[in-house]
């Protein structure tokens, strides 16, 4: 199976290599990272970069995973834009992590879709025509779309499950010993504390801007 | 906050990069590889690999992160054992992911400690003089283990919430949108069916060959 996880310049480290490390272990995998900047490619997190390949080097990948993080660049970007369309008609699987689903959305794969992505951006979805659906793990048609970050780590073992089956993924569940255990609670907005929401809404927007749906509305 | 990643050829890219998506939102964070041969790394998959700094590049890292995956080959590696023993002298937390504590044990940190590593591997400790504990993550004195692969995030939260308190800690949780919600509960051994594991136990000990401590054993 041929997986093609696309980065670009300030993605983020683990929206990728949760996938990266699932994906892996499936029978004959062969995981790639890809973009339409080719060579090393920076996180959004100083000294982290990954070696992409060319968006084309693989002819027909299996699953298609579209990384999250410093998205907003690249969402007209008619490269990257008409790759995923292209890439899409004969995947079997086409996923994003985090606010890689905004791409998803930007390339109008969305349409009419229940998806879902960070929750920072839930609303942002509704400008490309898609339902947001706060969910971890949103699947409508072949596309399967993932919440924030570590999420991708989840999507994975789903995709791991729909190919492979439930004995397997549980096998690579039990490879990459994911029982987690966080010291706190907190991992969505529903469960985390109204100051905890507070202090990193304001963080992210002192250092992404304001959430793509205002800005898009700021612009027209 | 310095945080030094150990890596080296075959390390398992999940057990870095979760440490290093949690740490690198510390404040004032600076994180990066380090090995003993640096330049680019290959992890244990084809297609991921991270470019690390020399070992002393950090002068005295306060947070060491001791990667796992192909351990075994460095356990004699007396580059990188002395490296650890130095770092070890003045860092405020000592951790390691996965077989990562093999090598805090083979530099000899783990002597009368508690400590814990992948479930394949957990007897292999007591060859360190460790005390193995079947934990997500143990802490013993300035000395933090976790277990396999996945369970750097848990670990590396613990250590946010130790240097910047709880409201931080849930905050960077957040940030990642750490809520896990994997398709089935197998992630450790306890929880996976018997089947699963004797199937997972079987094909590490073909690609792996046996845990340390049989081997060790071998060839005494």
């Amino acid at each position: 199976m041929d997986v093609a996880i696309l980065i670009y310049e300030g993605f983020t480290a683990l929206d990728v290599t949760g996938p990266f490390e699932v994906l892996s272990r499936l029978p004959e995998a062969k995981v790639r990272f890809v973009s339409a900047t080719p060579g090393m490619v920076a996180a959004d997190q100083p000294g982290f970069g990954l070696v992409a390949e060319p968006l084309d080097s693989m002819e027909r990948p299996g699953v298609v995973v579209v990384a999250g993080g410093s998205t907003y660049r690249f969402l007209d970007d008619e490269t990257v834009l008409s790759w995923l369309r292209r890439v899409h008609e004969s995947s079997v699987w086409t996923t994003s992590v985090c606010t890689g689903s905004l791409l998803l959305g930007a390339a109008g794969l969305l349409k009419g879709r229940e998806a879902t992505t960070f929750w920072y951006e839930l609303e942002s979805l509704r400008c490309f025509g898609a339902e947001p659906v706060s969910r971890r793990v949103v699947e409508d048609g072949k596309i399967m779309t993932a919440a924030g970050v570590s999420s991708g780590i989840d999507m994975a073992l789903e995709i791991c499950d729909r190919l492979q089956g439930p004995a397997y993924a549980q096998a690579v569940q039990l490879g990459i010993e994911y029982d987690p255990q966080p010291p706190h609670d907190t991992g969505s907005v529903d469960k985390a504390p109204a100051e905890v929401v507070r202090f990193l809404r304001d963080n992210l927007a002192g250092s992404y801007g304001p959430p793509w749906a205002q800005r898009a509305a700021q612009r027209s």
